[in-house]
């Protein structure tokens, strides 16, 4: 395999495709699209995402010290595209896209109803990285849509249909290759 | 669609699968499998990285301050969960698996060759959060397989073939869904 060296870029992929639900400052809900969102801790479960200091959004979650983490299915790529390129101070997003909001369960900020999961999140502390602010975050509750659920009420991921990022494209999942820990199974 | 509110616990999907290469105090290379690992800002680029403290490569991160992300492929598959439940202190991954190292053009800590993308990275900050410390670093090179790369000299996404990760499953990319803005020309 030949390699070519090329300068820094954000070369990580696949990265999730999420929608984030915030508060502005007068109680108005805002959602816009994030990549730049991860799994940061085990106990407690935290997450951290990435935001411009210089969007609506940024503003609207560094006062309420909250923020919702939606999962979107396919269905729902043309709202993902949407909320990832229109400003809240230029468009009605949720008009553009027909998404709605229903209420979180310890949040004032709402949830993406149309999405299968929700993720509620409590700001710990921001870290400052230059072209972005770094928002590490407690999870304080999740929702699972009842039809992701298996009998044992674990999440079947062959239902949910996420999307990934590469690059500047959106992906779709393919099949489930194996599970954690198969080669130990393989190898007894 | 009727949700069930669930206990916190670190539901965000798709993730990541990376292997992640760094040096013992004696320069000794070592290979663990992460997925909890994103992108947090773009200039300059940087990535952020969780590991649990008590684990063998926390020490090298933090006494080298360098890492490397090797993006595998679905071929990998096998290698990828051995990292990811075998202990250095244990086995010897690199016998185990078959991977082989190449230098880096910054770091002394060398990339998996059989990876098509390596990120180098250099630690700016440790953030300290219960269960995993959070370190945040510098993209500072990208190394990419010329296979992968099109006739412009960027990567074409269907070649990659990535692993992502669900639960504690193993998944495929399937198909390309469109790219960023897609939305903007079907309305023009």
């Amino acid at each position: 395999m030949s390699k070519r060296l090329q300068k820094p870029f954000p070369a990580l992929y696949p990265v999730p495709v999420t929608l984030i639900t915030c508060l502005g400052s007068e109680g108005e809900p805002n959602v816009f699209t994030a990549s730049w969102v991860g799994t940061v801790s085990s106990s407690p479960p935290q997450v951290a995402i990435s935001v411009r200091p210089y969007r609506y959004s940024h503003v609207a979650i560094e006062q309420t010290g909250e923020f919702v983490i939606n999962i979107p299915d396919e269905s729902l790529l043309r709202a993902v595209d949407v909320c990832g390129h229109i400003s809240k101070a230029r468009a009605d997003k949720f008009a553009m896209t027909g998404l709605t909001l229903m209420p979180a369960s310890q949040l004032k900020t709402p949830l993406v109803a149309e999405c299968p999961v929700n993720i509620e999140c409590q700001v710990v502390q921001k870290i400052s990285l230059d072209s972005h602010d770094l928002f590490v975050s407690k999870i304080i509750a999740v929702h699972v849509d009842e039809a992701l659920l298996d009998e044992a009420g674990f999440i079947d991921y062959s239902r949910t249909r996420p999307i990934a990022y590469l690059g500047n494209e959106y992906w779709g999942l393919g099949q489930r290759l194996n599970t954690s820990g198969f080669f130990r199974r393989e190898t007894r």
